[in-house]
């Protein structure tokens, strides 16, 4: 069965207005990303929103959980902003007890050179792949458990709680 | 416990050499990537050799072996050519039982812009942490087991055998 | 003789903040930039300030007279914000007769990896070998006389005037 | 009028071949350069060959001189590999005279993240629209009088002869 991937926004996809030097969101990158990885694990994508984490209302996280619960694939992949991405994983991880759910992002934009979307959009399919059910952040080349994970505010590197 | 990384060389590490026009080796790319994806799992990474996979001898592999078998970490990722990668996957499959180690190189060297090099390295690292003790092949977004994997000639695509 | 280089900031110049998500200044990216195209035209290179053109003040643009007056070199070559480009290059204008002075800049940050900073910068570097004394705009592959050049800002492109 | 860009192959529009690692010619990157450098310069583009410049034959040579010739434009920029460009310079500066025609190329494929192309395009653009009539090469920031210049087989790097 298919990879289900939804995508949220986030500095991921941001792009550059080059008329006003304002970030804003056009499209996903995600087909780019997965055709410059080679990647031929079946997905089905789908873009449930493009939104700063930290506009992301309650709404929104309900929308997620309801499209996690309502798709067949066990498999998920959801990207997404990062400064509120811990408190979305928590909502999720409450909600959902029969899926893999792995949530990852980027600090850099897709549409800058030197960008982490494309590592962590290969680390974040693989632990949908090989990690048991549950809700995890896949960021700086690791996994955290949706209970014990936090953004450092001050490095901005994602690290347990406890 | 750190994640044991290998480099045994592959299109992953090729240069372009501006005065004669030839792909060669000269250092690998494997911290840039590693800091370009953030990457805060810990790793200890090893220059085993620097070489073409179609090159590699029955020694090379000998050495590979030993060193998987050698080091402390039983979490392994290997940098590998791809033309060769079923073969010593195989090799190493029917040698070593109580560790994970992910193979993973590229199509396209890491120095061309639109490389799958990145993308590899989040998914080898992520199965490296997440699939129980085998051999696998992580290339195009997926992972195969050592005894059911294949390059495509034609396509340049992974795939199980059976 | 060199060619002379002033950065003044500018898109040219600006950095992703990873911990917030803004633009900003840090370091100019000229050299990487003259190292990537290879050259060798010799050059010195000076810093005047780092600002937004739109913050550009006239106590800054009077600096910039002073210093294209002051040095030695005849050739000089201006990084500048696209915004106000045309104004400065019209104080300039008017003020300095015997040099030839190139005005340009970028519509997209260098370390973006579609930015049009590196194109542009080797056309400046060469209309201010190639043209007479004066004082223009280099940008979208062309150049312009100070005094008959605009930036449009439905389109971002540089034209005429008349 | 239109500047005349002629497309010869050369390292510049090399690709890399993932199959088997060898690189080849597909097609030029001439209009993705100058989507990138957000180019304005009206140009008519037209390929004559794909070559290496170390095969390129008398026959070859003979057709640019036509082409150069029969074109109605004045200003032409030749992309061209950089092995034999010198050699191409001096058929051409012996045997045109009144169009100003400018020779440039890369020493690493365009496809490379950190090519000199850009750099090299935006020079000989400009270079064609502000340089008299005569033929020259623009390589290294620089430009150079076809009957005066090599490019120095130890360094890669383009220079005067006398």
């Amino acid at each position: 069965m298919a990879i289900r991937i939804f995508i949220t926004g986030g500095t991921f996809d941001k792009e550059y207005n080059e008329l006003n030097g304002q970030l804003y969101f056009k499209d996903t990158h995600l087909s780019d990303l997965l055709e410059m990885g080679r990647s031929k694990a079946p997905v089905e994508i789908r873009t449930l929103m493009m939104v700063d984490s930290l506009e992301m209302t309650d709404e929104d996280r309900e929308l997620i959980i309801r499209q996690c619960n309502n798709c067949e694939e066990t498999q998920i992949v959801i990207t997404h902003g990062t400064d509120t991405m811990a408190d979305t994983a928590t909502v999720l991880g409450k909600a959902i007890q029969h899926k893999t759910i792995i949530l990852t992002g980027a600090m850099i934009p897709i549409k800058f050179g030197s960008s982490d979307g494309l590592f962590n959009l290969g680390s974040a399919l693989a632990f949908a792949q090989a990690l048991p059910f549950g809700v995890y952040v896949a960021m700086n080349g690791r996994y955290f458990n949706w209970d014990n994970v936090r953004k450092n505010k001050q490095t901005g590197v994602f690290e347990e709680i406890k």
